[in-house]
C-alpha cells in the first residue's frame, strides 16, 4: 500500500489550494476492505463523473465572464476525461459500461437535483465541494482495487487543476461581492448532507452498510477536508 | 490547393455520416484570401467552440439515458479540446486568449439564446447543424493561415466523431418518434439563417463584407452540406 499512500505535506501556507492529501490517506487505509467489485466501483463512479460534469458544465454556462468561461471549460474538460478513462477501464475488463453505470442513475439524478444551487455561485460551490468530497471518498475507495486498476483509477480522480479554478473564480466572486460569504456557507453546510449520503449508499452496495464504528473515522476525515475547503474561500463550516 | 480538395465520394451508402468534404474544399479555395488576421480568427473561433461546449453540454444534460450521455459527452470532450487548442495557440503566437475572444461574446452568446432549442432533440439538431456549418466554414477560413497554424486548426477543427455519434442520437430519437421529423426539418430550416448570419459577420470583420459574387459560391455550397446532413437524418431541408 505504501506504494499509494501520498505523502503528507504541510497544509497551511501551502501554496496548493486542494486539501485532499489527509483525508484521501485516511480514506486509503479505512476503506480498502470495503472496496465493492469492480463492475460495481467503476459503474458509479463512471455515473458519478458524468454528474460532476454536468455540474461543472452548468458552471461554465452560467460564468459571467470568458475568462470564466475558458478557465472553468477545462476543470470540465479534466472530469470527462476521468469519465472517458473510467468507460475504458470497464470496457478493457469486459465490463459493459452502460449496464454499469444504470444501477445508480436514478439516485445520482437525484442528488445533482437536489444540490445544483440557485445561481453561478452556488453551482461553483456544489462543483467545489461535492466534487472534492466524492473524489476523495472514492480514491479512497480505490485502494482497494486490484493493483493497476487501483492506481489508474487513482490518477484519474486526481482533479486538482479542475478544484483550483473552482477557488479562483469562487474566491473572486466573494471579494465582489462579500453579502455572498454566508450564503454561499449556509449552501456549503446543506451540500455535505446529501454529499455523504451518496458516500454511505456506496459502502451499503452488496450488502449490510459496515458498522458505524468503521466508517466513523473516513467520514470525520473527509469532513475535515470539507471544512478545510470552506477555510480556503474563507467560509465557515 | 488541390492538396486540400479532397474526392469526392459517394453519398448514398456512406457509411460516414458527416457530409463535410466537398464544403471544406470548396469553402478553402473561395475563403483563403478573406482569412481575417490570426488573433481575430483564432479569438472568435475560441469563443464559438465554447458556445458549440454550451450547446452539447445541454444535450448530455437532457439526454434521457445512460448511454445518450456517455456518447454525447465524447462529442462534448472533442470540442473542449478544439476550446484548449486554440488557446494554445493564441498563447503560443502572444495573443491573450481573452482579450481575443471578447469582442465576440455579445453576438455569439445571442446566438446561442437563439438556436439553443426547447427540448433535446432540438438541442442535438442545433449541434449537428450548426457544429457542422460552422465548422466548415472556419476549416475553409483557416487555409488562409500561416502555414503550419493552417494546419493545426483544420485538425482540431475535425470534429467527426462528435457528429457521428449525434446522428446516431437522433436518428434514434426520430424512430422512436416519427412525428419528430417535421418538427425537427422546421427546426433545422430555421437555424441555418442564424448560422449563416454568423458566418457572413466572420467575413465582414476588419473592414467591408467582400462583395456578393465572391461569397456566393462559399455559400452554396455550405448550404449544399447544410441539406446533406438533413438527409442523413431522413429530413427535408
Amino acid at each position: 500500500m505504501s506504494l499509494f499512500r501520498r505523502r503528507r505535506r504541510p497544509r497551511a501556507n501551502a501554496p496548493h489550494v486542494t486539501p485532499r492529501s489527509e483525508a484521501i490517506a485516511v480514506a486509503r487505509v479505512e476503506l480498502e476492505d470495503l472496496t465493492p467489485p469492480t463492475p460495481v466501483y467503476l459503474g458509479q463512479l463512471g455515473y458519478l463523473t458524468l454528474i460532476l460534469f454536468e455540474n461543472l458544465s452548468r458552471a461554465v454556462i452560467l460564468a459571467p465572464t470568458t475568462e470564466a468561461k475558458t478557465s472553468l471549460s477545462r476543470a470540465t474538460a479534466e472530469v470527462l476525461e476521468a469519465h472517458e478513462g473510467l468507460i475504458t477501464e470497464m470496457r478493457g475488463s469486459g465490463i459493459d459500461p452502460i449496464a454499469a453505470m444504470e444501477p445508480f442513475r436514478t439516485e445520482l439524478d437525484d442528488f445533482l437535483r437536489r444540490t445544483q444551487g440557485a445561481d453561478w455561485p452556488e453551482t461553483l460551490v456544489t462543483c467545489y465541494l461535492t466534487g472534492g468530497f466524492l473524489t476523495d471518498f472514492f480514491t479512497g475507495l480505490a485502494a482497494g482495487l486490484p493493483a493497476g486498476l487501483s492506481q489508474r483509477v487513482s490518477l484519474l480522480l486526481d482533479i486538482d487543476k479542475g478544484q483550483d479554478a473552482l477557488v479562483a473564480e469562487l474566491r473572486g466572486a466573494i471579494e465582489a461581492s462579500p453579502r455572498l460569504a454566508s450564503r454561499l456557507a449556509m449552501w456549503g453546510r446543506r451540500l455535505v448532507g446529501d454529499t455523504m449520503l451518496v458516500a454511505r449508499s456506496s459502502l451499503a452496495i452488496g450488502g449490510e452498510l459496515p458498522g458505524e464504528e468503521r466508517i466513523e473515522p473516513v467520514f470525520t476525515e473527509l469532513i475535515s477536508a470539507h471544512t478545510r475547503r470552506m477555510d480556503v474561500l474563507g467560509l465557515t463550516a
